[in-house]
């Protein structure tokens, strides 16, 4: 997940320019055409935009849903068919955006995050959502398809999901791609607790560098997911005849969940950065405790090594009565281990009633 | 008390959908049923929620008390009977649920979390409650029934209690679940205080972990608690005719304990972020303590071993005047003392000035 | 000052619950009755509650003052008396409240901590009070009665005083509560020139402890201070009759002298964190310069000591011309020094250049 | 770019005061006027402001761009010939401003940072901006003119930008300010992952100046870029005939994105005070390793030297059987050896069972 | 600066009291009188304040300036001349006051700070203000009179500057207290930038003591300037006939001067702390790279000399053939040299491999 995720024309352009980015392996798009009311439900992948115009006059709910890298041309057809606002449509092109709901008319625009795991770590996928009156369409190029469940529920719901309008699909949707949030806090919550045992036991670099990118992890998502609050409020203002009071209850739920997995978040770098505190002490602690058995070792050892030092000096009581004469003293040698062992007791007595090891 | 605590089901799953947790001992949920009114008080436990329908009529006020896993169909059964919404009762099950408080027409349901001191650590224990105009319905799964005080309280109050509302028996529990922070705020204290004394004192590793536990605790029971404050501030602005004034004085009481117990939590947390400050600057002090000591020893003895070793060279007197003539003067040896006395003087001298010892 | 001076019930009593705190030396308590009007003014000590009740019908405004430890009989007389609320009765018994203003109906209880210096740091002490249209009762068990100047002025002022309502009383009585914070934190800047001296110049670990003790009590403080400010707010929208716009003019005073005090304070705790930064940089720049002159000691004379080694070794020229000419160099003995005194030069020329010394 | 880049007269100056800033090599300005309508375009480079009086009657709209540094006389002329007020010319001149929208009755006073890459790292240009029902005056000095995309896309639109208002050339103007800041920060999050990588690897001093550098810029760009956000959202409550709400809906985007560049700023600076925390622990880490080497070869070589120091004293046998008898055993020379190679792996292996290496 | 600068009575003193605080040097109060409309300008320097009598009926404008220590008594003759609330009073003797406006029925006080470069670094001075319809009186006690430029602008101005009411008068005294920040944080950016420079050369321990002496005066000056802002702010909204809108565009002016300093203060902070951070790194490095020299030293020496020392040793081949045969070799010496230079050299490769030079 890089720093700069952020799709732009160079400044200057004009607004609402489409441009595709150049990707190294484009996944061709493919359009799926979800059509329901009670009693009506049909599935169908369609090539061309254009070919949902027989849907459109039905009272029933068209959704459509472009999987993968939507070319300039479709979206531009898309937006001739339901008059997308041309700004909206670069926004869906430009991926990377803030999430935000986006009014134009009667018309909504949602850009959303999803978060996945993928090879090399966390990423994120812009969702993007137009919807009306009895029409949904949406965006993304996740790796897979990330409504499927909805999908099948729809399928398989027998009428009860059917019989809600766009509203309660949109909370379907918004509900899918917020709550992805849960498994992924999960295990980055796993991953805390192995940090925080590493700490506890024997910490090493990679610790650190394990933290830092749990905490660099954690400020990418932040930015991304951070917004994604405010357009469920945005959303919950709506004052339209087809968001209904049921579903705001839905959305309301909704919105607890984002500012839930905010506050994981919080808590997370929270934790983290208690975390770096923790290691670099822990370092310390080390260094000091390398330190202890340097300075015990050498403290002992030097003076001792001066004192034979002195006996190996070459003066020679032949010259002079006042040259070491203790070397030829009868208990001269066991006197001067005598010396030294009193020395080392003496050092040893010393540290430790200093409490150093 | 782990980071992620939260049930959930896998993104996409139809919302209100009510799953059972596996536990790893299940503890079968005890049903108590209290009614009272003025002049009535029964306590009673009940099998199944089917066996509190005879009271449901009555004007005296109803509490049923769900203590333990309770399981799905239960959960069901309750549903159906009180009309409470799928959503809730969703939570019900997921617990680890933010504190909140959710309007469902004349109907509400509040989350909030009780603190406990469990073996290993601090726990928190999500309490659900269901009201309306006159019954209560409350769900825990603490290890014993934290409300047995409040049914004590109405078994003896002779009538006191029994003349107030529900709103009244509400603020009770409300204000047990709140109240329960401050024994575990005192005993957060006492370990501020004793990790005060020894960081004061001869501070080691086991003081940085016990920092870090506190931390952790805090900051978990900070996104625990903390929104329990905008929970009691919801209520106070519930307009229902079963609200009154006199409650509203009481949970403004609450609302207080919740402010202060926050306000304990935050002074807390600076105080161990401090307290981490102390530790990390009297680890580098101990560092340069041992450091001290080194130095000097190896200051002192470093030159004069030097001396000792050239006095130990072979050169010798034979082979030429000009080869350490030193040992074969007649005072050469005490000179040599002499220059070594001096040495290590002038290097004590040198560091007592610059306060090195 | 502890971390924890909330006195509290066990969770689960019944609200409004008396229950004396058990004290060490419990102070009895002194009940000072104060009535005064522009042409009367009557100092009495009075035993019981009861005995001011002569004085209530009257216009005039009384003072009841109670000094020292008040029992829970003594509060349930005043409370019966006044019609005082039973939470506002229990909060003047569980002290280390919140500061706060508690509306009952047309009656106020407010809560107000009075800092003083007391043996062994800095305390604070709970002020409650509750006033009314015509009365104030005030309680305070400060060591000595912090109210008697207030008492000194109603004594002298020759009508100036008495001719204003209770409002004017109640705005001396919390000016002299706000206005103790000054002293205090005159006291607290001089603590923190102190140690900024100390730490330009040579800090040690009792620095440390004092920065952190400084810190403490800021922080303990700021819990007890902050809220004074939203009290004295809170009065100045009191919509009453009794409540005079001149004094509204004296408690807007009031507000700028605890926002200036919360000024000082969060300047201090800022000012303190600094210190520790540079404490914390000081160590770390003194643990370099004994490093600086280990190494540079052992630098030097660790070569010289391997050089006067080698020519301590016993290789003989009698096996082999090979082992060890320089020996018996004619000039071998100046030659070794001359090749020590030049390595020493270097050494200092390349320490000298690299700015170690 | 400067920590303190306002020009500002000397306090005491009659406000308006209009006064040429010294600079060391003044670019001439070079006023471009851009006269358009939907069937009008004209460009034209005119040597004074009342040049363009001919053009000012007309219902076409009026762009004069005022390209490098501007002379306090023409300033005169424009603000004579357009009714500017005095203290807007002042802010014009002394550049450096904070972003801001004045208001003078029907006109209006913008100015906006225009961020840059120079030589020497990065720097802010002010963009002053007049506009009132018809025209437009700007005003740059940076190197070369920014607005030049723009004219191009006004002579090559074939009308649809001139069919627009002096709102909607206000909004081209803006965005393009504002989106200059889209490419800087995909340099800037190319720099922080670049010394992600290096403090991953081998961090040194020049990583630990290069994360300073960063943040510095950071810093400076949030003082310039922050309030460029709330002009915008100003702008968007103007109540004027000749502000389209099409022009707002573009403005919202122009918003969006200025909200979008302090996310990344945002998280770009928390990023770069992260770096910094592992720096400073790599570097604990590093010296952490040296000591470890130094320690253990300390630690082995020290006591063995001090045994050879032993033998190597002058006491001689003949003086006294106590003299180091072991000099003279037959496997005395042998033995030494067992001893020091066992004091050697004794060492490693208490060495190898703490980690030490 | 200190920590410290308020002055203030003893708690429980009555409010308005007026006492002069004890100064080591007073200096005399100058009052000086300006009188000015259209037409009228006079000049002059009054004795008491009972002088300006005759001029307050005049409907021109009265500017009295009390320059110096102002007495008690000049301040109560003051007060009862123009009806000056007593509590504001206080605050002119009482310096030290946090920026206020304060209202007094259709008089208002000011009290702002001038900041001020004294000797031994910066200083700020409380100015009063007070203000009515066609009166202002201002109290200063800087050292020289800081509103001499606005009365030489009124004495040059030729009516233009006299046309204007009070309220002029009132922006050009704030806006020369508030615009006297910038000169001063041009200053501090100097010093910011020089402090940088040596950052990234060689830093010391003066360096430290710099940052901190700027972080300290940046905190203090922050608490003095930064409720400037929203005393400006509050003279916007005063509704008062004198109050012209002409003026509020000046005051908007002067408004976005205070935010621009506290800008630069935030942003100098901001500096000033990371520098701390890149200090406290540097010093960290340098104990680095002395540690790597040390170590290299070292461990290059001790094996060396531990193996000149094994053939300092005294066993005698006399006594045993296995006493140290070496010595007896032909080529024992060159050997010796050799085994030495190649352990150097395998040091020396693995260090460098390891880059530790």
């Amino acid at each position: 997940m890089g720093f700069f995720n952020k799709a732009y024309h160079p400044p200057g352009t004009a607004p609402g320019t489409l441009t595709e980015r150049p990707v190294e392996a484009p996944r061709p798009p493919r359009i799926r055409l979800t059509e329901y009311a009670p009693d009506v439900f049909l599935e169908q992948d369609i090539a061309t935009p254009a070919d949902c115009k027989p849907y459109l006059e039905s009272p029933s709910i068209t959704w459509i849903h472009v999987q993968g890298d939507v070319s300039a041309d479709t979206l531009r057809n898309l937006g001739e068919l339901f008059e997308l606002h041309s700004l909206a449509l670069e926004d869906v092109l430009n991926s990377g955006q803030r999430p935000k709901l986006d009014v134009y008319g009667e018309q909504y625009f949602i850009a959303v995050n999803l978060p996945e795991f993928g090879n090399g770590g966390i990423a994120v996928q812009q969702i993007s959502l137009f919807f009306g009156r009895d029409y949904l369409i949406s965006f993304s190029n996740a790796v897979t398809d990330p409504f499927e469940p909805v999908r099948q529920r729809l399928r398989n719901s027998g009428g009860k999901f059917r019989q809600r309008g766009v509203d309660y699909l949109l909370y379907t949707l918004l509900d899918l791609v917020i709550d992805a949030g849960f498994p992924m806090f999960e295990r980055f919550g796993e991953t805390l607790e192995d940090l925080e045992a590493e700490l506890l036991g024997k910490p090493d670099r990679s610790t650190l560098n394990r933290i830092h990118q749990l905490k660099r992890e954690l400020l990418l998502l932040r930015r991304s997911l951070w917004p994604q609050r405010e357009v469920v409020n945005a959303l919950l203002r709506i004052e339209q005849p087809f968001m209904t009071d049921e579903t705001r209850m839905y959305l309301r739920d909704c919105y607890d969940h984002s500012v839930q997995i905010m506050d994981l978040l919080e808590t997370y770098r929270d934790m983290a950065t208690g975390m770096l505190d923790v290691y670099l002490s822990s370092i310390s602690n080390r260094t000091n405790e390398i330190m202890r058995v340097l300075t015990l070792i050498a403290t002992i050892f030097i003076p001792l090594t001066f004192i034979v030092g002195v006996y190996g000096m070459n003066f020679s009581h032949d010259t002079s009565p006042w040259a070491m004469p203790e070397l030829h003293w009868y208990y001269g040698y066991p006197l001067i281990w005598l010396v030294m062992i009193l020395i080392t007791a003496g050092l040893l007595y010393y540290f430790r009633r200093n409490k150093w090891f």
